[in-house]
Protein backbone atom coordinates (compact mmCIF):
# COMPACT_ATOMS: atom_id res chain seq x y z
CA UNK A 1 0.00 0.00 0.00
CA UNK A 2 1.24 3.42 -0.87
CA UNK A 3 -0.15 6.61 -0.29
CA UNK A 4 -0.20 9.33 -3.32
CA UNK A 5 -0.14 12.78 -2.83
CA UNK A 6 -1.87 15.22 -5.66
CA UNK A 7 -1.65 18.95 -6.51
CA UNK A 8 -5.21 19.25 -7.86
CA UNK A 9 -6.28 22.54 -10.32
CA UNK A 10 -10.00 23.53 -11.12
CA UNK A 11 -12.31 26.08 -12.24
CA UNK A 12 -14.66 25.90 -9.07
CA UNK A 13 -17.71 27.83 -11.36
CA UNK A 14 -19.41 24.49 -11.91
CA UNK A 15 -18.94 22.82 -8.80
CA UNK A 16 -20.76 22.86 -5.11
CA UNK A 17 -17.38 23.02 -3.42
CA UNK A 18 -14.70 20.64 -2.84
CA UNK A 19 -16.39 18.20 0.41
CA UNK A 20 -18.40 15.41 -1.53
CA UNK A 21 -22.07 15.62 -1.07
CA UNK A 22 -24.53 12.97 -1.75
CA UNK A 23 -26.52 15.19 -4.08
CA UNK A 24 -24.32 17.68 -5.97
CA UNK A 25 -21.51 17.51 -7.79
CA UNK A 26 -18.11 18.50 -5.79
CA UNK A 27 -14.64 18.26 -6.72
CA UNK A 28 -14.20 16.02 -4.45
CA UNK A 29 -16.66 13.53 -5.90
CA UNK A 30 -15.07 13.92 -9.37
CA UNK A 31 -11.56 12.97 -8.72
CA UNK A 32 -12.57 10.17 -6.41
CA UNK A 33 -14.83 8.76 -9.11
CA UNK A 34 -12.08 9.26 -11.74
CA UNK A 35 -9.73 7.52 -9.46
CA UNK A 36 -11.68 4.55 -8.74
CA UNK A 37 -12.18 4.06 -13.00
CA UNK A 38 -8.40 4.62 -13.04
CA UNK A 39 -7.14 2.35 -10.33
CA UNK A 40 -10.19 -0.22 -10.43
CA UNK A 41 -10.27 -0.31 -6.38
CA UNK A 42 -12.11 1.67 -3.61
CA UNK A 43 -10.60 5.25 -3.18
CA UNK A 44 -11.13 7.61 -0.46
CA UNK A 45 -9.46 10.74 -0.94
CA UNK A 46 -8.17 13.03 2.13
CA UNK A 47 -7.79 16.52 0.96
CA UNK A 48 -6.29 19.66 2.32
CA UNK A 49 -8.72 22.89 1.78
CA UNK A 50 -12.04 22.21 1.73
CA UNK A 51 -13.08 25.63 -0.78
CA UNK A 52 -16.57 26.48 -0.71
CA UNK A 53 -19.02 26.52 -4.10
CA UNK A 54 -17.55 28.87 -6.82
CA UNK A 55 -14.04 29.01 -5.17
CA UNK A 56 -11.02 28.18 -7.77
CA UNK A 57 -7.97 26.06 -7.10
CA UNK A 58 -4.56 26.11 -8.45
CA UNK A 59 -3.00 23.76 -6.09
CA UNK A 60 -5.00 22.04 -3.95
CA UNK A 61 -3.70 18.91 -2.16
CA UNK A 62 -5.36 15.50 -1.52
CA UNK A 63 -3.90 11.78 -0.59
CA UNK A 64 -5.04 8.49 -1.05
CA UNK A 65 -3.82 5.31 -0.35
CA UNK A 66 -3.59 2.71 -3.16
CA UNK A 67 -1.99 -0.69 -4.44
CA UNK A 68 -1.53 0.04 -7.81
CA UNK A 69 1.55 -0.13 -9.71
CA UNK A 70 0.86 3.09 -11.82
CA UNK A 71 4.21 4.61 -10.91
CA UNK A 72 3.46 7.63 -8.43
CA UNK A 73 4.86 10.44 -11.21
CA UNK A 74 2.82 9.12 -13.73
CA UNK A 75 -1.03 9.07 -11.89
CA UNK A 76 -1.57 12.67 -12.61
CA UNK A 77 -1.36 12.41 -16.31
CA UNK A 78 -3.16 8.98 -16.07
CA UNK A 79 -5.80 10.51 -14.24
CA UNK A 80 -6.64 13.54 -16.40
CA UNK A 81 -7.78 11.12 -19.02
CA UNK A 82 -10.79 10.68 -16.29
CA UNK A 83 -11.34 14.11 -15.34
CA UNK A 84 -13.58 16.85 -17.37
CA UNK A 85 -11.88 19.74 -18.70
CA UNK A 86 -12.27 22.17 -15.46
CA UNK A 87 -10.26 19.66 -13.24
CA UNK A 88 -6.73 18.65 -13.86
CA UNK A 89 -3.90 16.98 -11.80
CA UNK A 90 -0.50 19.26 -11.74
CA UNK A 91 1.47 16.62 -9.88
CA UNK A 92 1.55 13.57 -8.11
CA UNK A 93 4.42 11.39 -5.76
CA UNK A 94 4.53 9.29 -3.02
CA UNK A 95 4.29 10.85 0.34
CA UNK A 96 4.53 8.90 3.97
CA UNK A 97 1.53 6.68 5.10
CA UNK A 98 1.44 9.36 8.07
CA UNK A 99 1.04 12.10 5.94
CA UNK A 100 -2.49 14.12 6.13
CA UNK A 101 -2.64 17.02 4.35
CA UNK A 102 -5.28 18.55 6.28
CA UNK A 103 -3.08 18.40 9.82
CA UNK A 104 0.10 18.42 9.01
CA UNK A 105 1.48 22.17 9.43
CA UNK A 106 1.64 24.01 6.17
CA UNK A 107 1.28 27.81 4.67
CA UNK A 108 -1.52 28.18 2.37
CA UNK A 109 -1.73 30.92 0.00
CA UNK A 110 -5.19 32.16 -1.59
CA UNK A 111 -5.69 35.43 -3.61
CA UNK A 112 -8.78 37.57 -4.32
CA UNK A 113 -8.68 39.09 -7.24
CA UNK A 114 -10.99 42.24 -8.15
CA UNK A 115 -11.96 43.87 -10.71
CA UNK A 116 -12.42 47.94 -10.52
CA UNK A 117 -13.83 49.26 -13.41
CA UNK A 118 -17.04 51.21 -14.63
CA UNK A 119 -18.56 48.40 -16.72
CA UNK A 120 -17.72 44.83 -16.04
CA UNK A 121 -14.83 42.56 -18.41
CA UNK A 122 -17.31 39.56 -19.55
CA UNK A 123 -14.03 37.41 -19.90
CA UNK A 124 -12.47 38.39 -16.30
CA UNK A 125 -15.69 38.03 -14.37
CA UNK A 126 -15.57 34.29 -14.17
CA UNK A 127 -12.72 34.60 -11.74
CA UNK A 128 -13.36 38.49 -10.17
CA UNK A 129 -15.82 40.28 -8.13
CA UNK A 130 -16.35 43.16 -9.98
CA UNK A 131 -16.12 46.50 -8.17
CA UNK A 132 -17.77 49.78 -9.80
CA UNK A 133 -16.38 52.25 -7.04
CA UNK A 134 -12.47 53.08 -7.53
CA UNK A 135 -10.73 51.27 -4.71
CA UNK A 136 -7.64 53.51 -2.71
CA UNK A 137 -5.14 51.13 -2.73
CA UNK A 138 -2.75 52.39 -0.42
CA UNK A 139 -5.64 52.69 1.96
CA UNK A 140 -6.31 48.75 1.61
CA UNK A 141 -2.65 48.12 1.85
CA UNK A 142 -2.68 50.30 5.21
CA UNK A 143 -5.72 47.99 6.38
CA UNK A 144 -3.94 44.80 5.42
CA UNK A 145 -1.35 45.42 8.06
CA UNK A 146 -3.68 44.73 10.43
CA UNK A 147 -4.84 41.69 9.46
CA UNK A 148 -1.33 40.23 9.74
CA UNK A 149 0.20 38.18 12.69
CA UNK A 150 -0.99 35.88 15.44
CA UNK A 151 -4.58 36.75 16.20
CA UNK A 152 -8.32 35.32 17.59
CA UNK A 153 -9.63 35.95 14.17
CA UNK A 154 -13.11 35.37 15.25
CA UNK A 155 -14.71 38.60 13.34
CA UNK A 156 -13.37 37.20 10.42
CA UNK A 157 -14.92 33.90 11.00
CA UNK A 158 -18.77 32.76 9.40
CA UNK A 159 -21.35 30.73 11.59
CA UNK A 160 -21.11 27.06 11.02
CA UNK A 161 -17.32 26.94 11.51
CA UNK A 162 -16.33 23.93 13.86
CA UNK A 163 -12.85 25.12 14.80
CA UNK A 164 -12.41 24.48 18.47
CA UNK A 165 -9.53 27.92 18.59
CA UNK A 166 -10.31 30.55 16.11
CA UNK A 167 -6.58 31.72 16.76
CA UNK A 168 -4.58 31.90 13.50
CA UNK A 169 -0.80 32.90 12.15
CA UNK A 170 -1.21 35.33 8.71
CA UNK A 171 2.16 36.07 7.33
CA UNK A 172 1.51 38.13 4.66
CA UNK A 173 -1.52 39.93 3.29
CA UNK A 174 -0.34 41.92 0.24
CA UNK A 175 -2.36 44.34 -2.37
CA UNK A 176 -1.37 43.50 -6.01
CA UNK A 177 -1.81 46.00 -9.05
CA UNK A 178 -2.11 43.55 -11.99
CA UNK A 179 -1.29 44.94 -15.77
CA UNK A 180 -4.59 44.52 -17.44
CA UNK A 181 -4.98 43.73 -21.17
CA UNK A 182 -4.69 46.81 -23.96
CA UNK A 183 -7.51 48.47 -24.61
CA UNK A 184 -8.96 47.47 -21.20
CA UNK A 185 -9.87 50.69 -19.34
CA UNK A 186 -10.25 49.22 -16.18
CA UNK A 187 -7.83 47.58 -13.34
CA UNK A 188 -7.51 44.68 -11.79
CA UNK A 189 -6.71 44.14 -7.95
CA UNK A 190 -5.40 40.87 -6.24
CA UNK A 191 -5.58 40.28 -2.55
CA UNK A 192 -2.52 37.83 -1.75
CA UNK A 193 -3.25 35.95 1.52
CA UNK A 194 -0.54 33.53 3.41
CA UNK A 195 -0.95 32.01 6.56
CA UNK A 196 -0.92 28.64 8.72
CA UNK A 197 -4.45 28.10 8.47
CA UNK A 198 -8.03 29.80 7.71
CA UNK A 199 -11.18 29.36 9.53
CA UNK A 200 -13.93 29.48 7.53
CA UNK A 201 -14.56 32.31 5.12
CA UNK A 202 -12.15 34.07 6.86
CA UNK A 203 -10.65 34.95 3.11
CA UNK A 204 -13.77 36.34 1.81
CA UNK A 205 -14.42 38.07 4.84
CA UNK A 206 -11.13 40.01 4.67
CA UNK A 207 -11.19 40.61 1.09
CA UNK A 208 -15.05 41.93 2.11
CA UNK A 209 -13.34 44.35 4.86
CA UNK A 210 -10.59 45.41 2.28
CA UNK A 211 -13.06 46.49 -0.47
CA UNK A 212 -14.81 48.45 1.98
CA UNK A 213 -11.81 50.34 3.30
CA UNK A 214 -10.70 51.11 -0.41
CA UNK A 215 -14.65 52.36 -1.54
CA UNK A 216 -13.91 54.51 1.72
CA UNK A 217 -16.87 53.11 3.87
CA UNK A 218 -14.14 52.41 6.88
CA UNK A 219 -11.20 53.55 7.64
CA UNK A 220 -8.14 51.64 7.72
CA UNK A 221 -8.14 51.27 11.86
CA UNK A 222 -11.72 50.06 12.00
CA UNK A 223 -9.71 46.49 10.75
CA UNK A 224 -7.58 46.68 13.67
CA UNK A 225 -10.98 47.18 15.55
CA UNK A 226 -12.30 44.47 14.21
CA UNK A 227 -9.57 42.15 15.07
CA UNK A 228 -9.48 43.20 18.75
CA UNK A 229 -13.54 43.05 19.06
CA UNK A 230 -13.42 39.48 17.76
CA UNK A 231 -17.19 39.99 16.70
CA UNK A 232 -18.08 39.30 13.22
CA UNK A 233 -20.60 41.97 12.94
CA UNK A 234 -17.28 44.66 13.12
CA UNK A 235 -15.77 42.99 10.52
CA UNK A 236 -17.22 43.87 6.38
CA UNK A 237 -19.16 41.54 4.28
CA UNK A 238 -18.23 38.17 2.86
CA UNK A 239 -16.90 39.06 -1.09
CA UNK A 240 -18.52 36.43 -3.00
CA UNK A 241 -16.69 33.15 -4.33
CA UNK A 242 -15.87 33.55 -7.75
CA UNK A 243 -12.73 35.97 -7.00
CA UNK A 244 -11.09 33.59 -5.04
CA UNK A 245 -8.51 31.01 -5.87
CA UNK A 246 -6.30 28.82 -3.51
CA UNK A 247 -3.06 29.12 -5.41
CA UNK A 248 -0.53 27.21 -3.34
CA UNK A 249 0.03 24.93 -0.21
CA UNK A 250 3.25 24.40 1.47
CA UNK A 251 4.54 21.76 3.72
CA UNK B 1 -32.32 59.96 -36.74
CA UNK B 2 -29.13 59.50 -34.87
CA UNK B 3 -26.21 57.21 -35.38
CA UNK B 4 -24.58 55.12 -31.94
CA UNK B 5 -21.44 53.46 -31.88
CA UNK B 6 -21.14 50.82 -29.22
CA UNK B 7 -17.61 49.02 -27.79
CA UNK B 8 -18.48 45.94 -27.33
CA UNK B 9 -16.71 43.19 -25.48
CA UNK B 10 -17.48 39.52 -24.78
CA UNK B 11 -16.45 36.27 -23.63
CA UNK B 12 -16.99 34.19 -27.12
CA UNK B 13 -17.15 30.70 -25.54
CA UNK B 14 -21.05 30.12 -25.62
CA UNK B 15 -21.60 32.13 -28.79
CA UNK B 16 -21.73 30.77 -32.72
CA UNK B 17 -19.37 33.93 -33.77
CA UNK B 18 -20.23 37.30 -33.83
CA UNK B 19 -22.97 37.35 -37.65
CA UNK B 20 -26.71 37.16 -36.97
CA UNK B 21 -27.53 33.72 -38.33
CA UNK B 22 -31.19 32.22 -38.52
CA UNK B 23 -30.40 28.79 -36.07
CA UNK B 24 -27.79 29.82 -33.87
CA UNK B 25 -27.32 32.09 -30.93
CA UNK B 26 -24.71 34.68 -31.84
CA UNK B 27 -23.58 38.07 -30.40
CA UNK B 28 -24.49 40.14 -32.96
CA UNK B 29 -28.07 38.61 -32.94
CA UNK B 30 -28.23 38.71 -28.77
CA UNK B 31 -26.98 42.09 -29.02
CA UNK B 32 -29.44 43.47 -31.61
CA UNK B 33 -32.52 41.50 -29.58
CA UNK B 34 -31.30 43.77 -26.21
CA UNK B 35 -31.51 46.87 -28.83
CA UNK B 36 -35.16 46.16 -29.98
CA UNK B 37 -36.30 45.36 -26.18
CA UNK B 38 -34.22 48.87 -24.69
CA UNK B 39 -35.84 51.24 -27.48
CA UNK B 40 -38.77 49.62 -28.52
CA UNK B 41 -38.10 50.28 -32.17
CA UNK B 42 -36.58 47.79 -35.04
CA UNK B 43 -32.59 47.86 -35.19
CA UNK B 44 -30.03 46.65 -37.65
CA UNK B 45 -26.74 46.58 -35.98
CA UNK B 46 -23.41 46.99 -38.40
CA UNK B 47 -20.20 45.36 -36.79
CA UNK B 48 -16.34 46.11 -37.54
CA UNK B 49 -15.35 42.50 -37.17
CA UNK B 50 -17.41 39.50 -37.48
CA UNK B 51 -15.60 37.31 -35.04
CA UNK B 52 -15.53 33.20 -35.14
CA UNK B 53 -17.25 31.03 -33.05
CA UNK B 54 -15.27 31.03 -30.01
CA UNK B 55 -13.42 34.27 -30.23
CA UNK B 56 -13.55 36.88 -27.37
CA UNK B 57 -13.31 40.50 -27.48
CA UNK B 58 -12.45 43.79 -25.83
CA UNK B 59 -13.62 45.78 -28.00
CA UNK B 60 -15.68 45.07 -30.99
CA UNK B 61 -17.18 48.27 -32.54
CA UNK B 62 -20.64 48.19 -33.86
CA UNK B 63 -23.41 50.92 -35.02
CA UNK B 64 -27.28 51.50 -35.18
CA UNK B 65 -29.64 54.31 -36.25
CA UNK B 66 -31.90 55.32 -33.89
CA UNK B 67 -34.85 57.70 -33.07
CA UNK B 68 -34.64 57.37 -29.04
CA UNK B 69 -34.39 60.20 -26.94
CA UNK B 70 -32.15 57.84 -24.41
CA UNK B 71 -29.08 60.25 -24.13
CA UNK B 72 -25.87 58.50 -26.63
CA UNK B 73 -23.75 57.63 -23.81
CA UNK B 74 -25.94 56.55 -21.40
CA UNK B 75 -27.31 53.79 -23.91
CA UNK B 76 -23.87 51.31 -22.61
CA UNK B 77 -25.67 51.24 -19.05
CA UNK B 78 -28.95 51.01 -20.23
CA UNK B 79 -28.45 48.02 -22.64
CA UNK B 80 -25.95 46.28 -20.47
CA UNK B 81 -29.57 45.44 -17.66
CA UNK B 82 -30.72 43.40 -20.90
CA UNK B 83 -27.37 41.72 -22.18
CA UNK B 84 -26.53 38.29 -20.66
CA UNK B 85 -23.40 38.41 -18.29
CA UNK B 86 -20.92 37.02 -21.13
CA UNK B 87 -22.27 40.23 -22.87
CA UNK B 88 -20.58 44.16 -21.98
CA UNK B 89 -21.40 47.63 -23.66
CA UNK B 90 -18.14 49.28 -22.58
CA UNK B 91 -19.32 52.73 -24.23
CA UNK B 92 -21.78 54.27 -26.35
CA UNK B 93 -21.54 57.55 -28.09
CA UNK B 94 -22.74 59.35 -31.08
CA UNK B 95 -21.00 59.32 -34.41
CA UNK B 96 -21.71 60.82 -37.82
CA UNK B 97 -24.42 59.48 -40.31
CA UNK B 98 -22.00 58.35 -42.72
CA UNK B 99 -19.50 56.31 -40.18
CA UNK B 100 -19.78 52.50 -40.70
CA UNK B 101 -16.95 50.49 -38.76
CA UNK B 102 -16.24 47.55 -41.21
CA UNK B 103 -15.43 50.28 -44.62
CA UNK B 104 -14.09 53.23 -42.33
CA UNK B 105 -9.91 52.90 -41.93
CA UNK B 106 -9.00 51.89 -38.51
CA UNK B 107 -6.06 49.65 -36.88
CA UNK B 108 -7.82 46.87 -35.45
CA UNK B 109 -5.54 44.96 -32.51
CA UNK B 110 -5.71 40.95 -31.46
CA UNK B 111 -4.36 38.73 -29.46
CA UNK B 112 -3.79 35.58 -29.39
CA UNK B 113 -2.89 33.58 -25.81
CA UNK B 114 -0.96 30.72 -25.21
CA UNK B 115 -0.32 28.43 -22.29
CA UNK B 116 2.67 26.93 -22.22
CA UNK B 117 2.87 24.34 -19.50
CA UNK B 118 2.97 20.53 -19.48
CA UNK B 119 -0.46 20.38 -18.16
CA UNK B 120 -3.69 22.65 -18.56
CA UNK B 121 -4.52 25.24 -16.32
CA UNK B 122 -8.68 25.01 -15.89
CA UNK B 123 -8.95 28.75 -15.13
CA UNK B 124 -7.20 29.99 -18.32
CA UNK B 125 -8.84 26.70 -20.59
CA UNK B 126 -11.23 29.55 -22.11
CA UNK B 127 -8.79 31.97 -23.06
CA UNK B 128 -5.55 29.77 -24.10
CA UNK B 129 -4.56 27.57 -26.37
CA UNK B 130 -2.33 24.99 -24.79
CA UNK B 131 1.06 23.72 -25.85
CA UNK B 132 3.05 21.45 -24.04
CA UNK B 133 5.70 21.44 -26.04
CA UNK B 134 8.14 24.38 -24.72
CA UNK B 135 8.37 27.90 -27.17
CA UNK B 136 11.46 29.25 -28.48
CA UNK B 137 9.81 32.83 -27.71
CA UNK B 138 13.13 34.27 -29.77
CA UNK B 139 13.04 32.12 -32.60
CA UNK B 140 9.17 33.26 -32.98
CA UNK B 141 10.32 37.09 -32.29
CA UNK B 142 13.00 36.19 -35.30
CA UNK B 143 9.52 34.86 -37.24
CA UNK B 144 6.84 38.04 -36.38
CA UNK B 145 9.44 40.30 -38.31
CA UNK B 146 8.19 38.67 -41.30
CA UNK B 147 4.99 39.00 -40.73
CA UNK B 148 4.55 42.95 -40.21
CA UNK B 149 4.44 44.89 -43.25
CA UNK B 150 2.37 45.46 -46.58
CA UNK B 151 1.91 42.08 -48.32
CA UNK B 152 -0.46 39.65 -50.09
CA UNK B 153 -1.45 37.57 -47.25
CA UNK B 154 -2.96 35.12 -49.27
CA UNK B 155 -0.82 32.45 -47.46
CA UNK B 156 -2.72 33.34 -44.22
CA UNK B 157 -6.03 33.12 -45.17
CA UNK B 158 -8.61 30.64 -44.80
CA UNK B 159 -10.83 29.40 -48.33
CA UNK B 160 -14.02 30.74 -48.22
CA UNK B 161 -12.90 34.23 -47.81
CA UNK B 162 -14.55 37.05 -50.12
CA UNK B 163 -11.82 39.22 -49.84
CA UNK B 164 -11.11 40.69 -53.48
CA UNK B 165 -7.85 42.00 -52.44
CA UNK B 166 -5.79 39.76 -50.09
CA UNK B 167 -3.29 42.68 -49.52
CA UNK B 168 -2.83 43.99 -45.94
CA UNK B 169 -0.99 46.05 -43.76
CA UNK B 170 0.76 44.23 -40.83
CA UNK B 171 1.87 47.47 -37.85
CA UNK B 172 2.58 45.27 -35.46
CA UNK B 173 3.17 41.81 -34.73
CA UNK B 174 4.82 41.03 -30.67
CA UNK B 175 5.72 38.40 -28.89
CA UNK B 176 4.98 38.70 -24.92
CA UNK B 177 5.24 36.33 -22.10
CA UNK B 178 2.28 37.92 -19.43
CA UNK B 179 3.35 36.56 -15.17
CA UNK B 180 1.60 33.88 -13.68
CA UNK B 181 -0.35 33.44 -10.94
CA UNK B 182 1.49 32.57 -7.69
CA UNK B 183 2.33 28.72 -7.36
CA UNK B 184 1.64 28.31 -11.96
CA UNK B 185 4.86 26.64 -13.20
CA UNK B 186 3.17 27.58 -16.72
CA UNK B 187 4.16 30.18 -18.68
CA UNK B 188 1.47 32.46 -20.71
CA UNK B 189 2.53 33.65 -24.08
CA UNK B 190 0.92 36.39 -25.84
CA UNK B 191 1.39 37.18 -30.09
CA UNK B 192 -0.55 40.67 -30.43
CA UNK B 193 -0.88 42.02 -33.88
CA UNK B 194 -1.91 45.46 -35.25
CA UNK B 195 -3.01 46.04 -38.73
CA UNK B 196 -5.29 48.15 -41.31
CA UNK B 197 -7.42 44.46 -41.88
CA UNK B 198 -7.04 40.99 -41.23
CA UNK B 199 -8.12 38.31 -44.00
CA UNK B 200 -10.89 35.17 -42.31
CA UNK B 201 -8.97 33.36 -39.97
CA UNK B 202 -5.62 35.13 -40.29
CA UNK B 203 -4.60 36.15 -37.00
CA UNK B 204 -5.38 32.37 -36.01
CA UNK B 205 -3.04 31.17 -38.72
CA UNK B 206 -0.58 33.62 -38.32
CA UNK B 207 -0.28 32.30 -34.31
CA UNK B 208 -0.09 28.10 -35.33
CA UNK B 209 2.35 29.29 -37.63
CA UNK B 210 4.31 30.95 -35.10
CA UNK B 211 3.57 28.50 -32.91
CA UNK B 212 5.33 26.05 -35.02
CA UNK B 213 8.41 28.00 -35.55
CA UNK B 214 8.47 28.04 -31.32
CA UNK B 215 8.33 24.26 -31.50
CA UNK B 216 11.04 24.43 -33.69
CA UNK B 217 8.64 22.50 -36.22
CA UNK B 218 9.62 25.05 -39.01
CA UNK B 219 12.42 27.94 -39.30
CA UNK B 220 11.83 31.64 -38.35
CA UNK B 221 12.67 32.09 -42.20
CA UNK B 222 9.85 29.48 -43.30
CA UNK B 223 7.64 32.43 -42.90
CA UNK B 224 8.97 34.68 -44.96
CA UNK B 225 9.01 31.97 -48.09
CA UNK B 226 5.19 31.28 -46.97
CA UNK B 227 4.24 35.04 -47.19
CA UNK B 228 6.39 35.54 -50.36
CA UNK B 229 4.97 31.73 -52.04
CA UNK B 230 1.23 33.40 -50.90
CA UNK B 231 0.31 29.94 -50.93
CA UNK B 232 -1.87 28.27 -47.92
CA UNK B 233 -0.58 25.02 -47.11
CA UNK B 234 3.09 26.95 -46.94
CA UNK B 235 1.86 28.59 -43.53
CA UNK B 236 1.05 26.61 -40.17
CA UNK B 237 -2.27 25.28 -39.20
CA UNK B 238 -5.08 27.41 -37.85
CA UNK B 239 -4.74 27.92 -34.33
CA UNK B 240 -7.73 27.14 -32.14
CA UNK B 241 -10.60 30.21 -31.39
CA UNK B 242 -10.56 30.56 -27.70
CA UNK B 243 -7.06 31.69 -27.53
CA UNK B 244 -8.25 34.48 -29.81
CA UNK B 245 -9.38 38.19 -28.64
CA UNK B 246 -10.23 41.25 -30.23
CA UNK B 247 -8.88 43.94 -28.08
CA UNK B 248 -9.44 47.05 -29.95
CA UNK B 249 -10.33 48.77 -33.10
CA UNK B 250 -8.92 52.35 -33.46
CA UNK B 251 -10.32 54.94 -36.16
Amino acid sequence: MRRICLTISYDGTAYHGWQIQDNAVTVEGRVTEALRELLQEPVELAGASRTDSGVHALGNVAVFDTETRIPPEKIAIALNHYLPDDIRIQKSGEVTADFHPRYRESIKTYEYRIRNARIENPVRSRYCYHVRQPLDLDEMKKAAGFLTGTHDFSAFCSAGSQAKSKVRTVYKVEIYEYPVSYGDEGREIGIRVSGNGFLYNMVRIMAGTLIEVGQGRRSAMSVEEAVSAGDRVKAGPTAPPQGLTLLEIRY
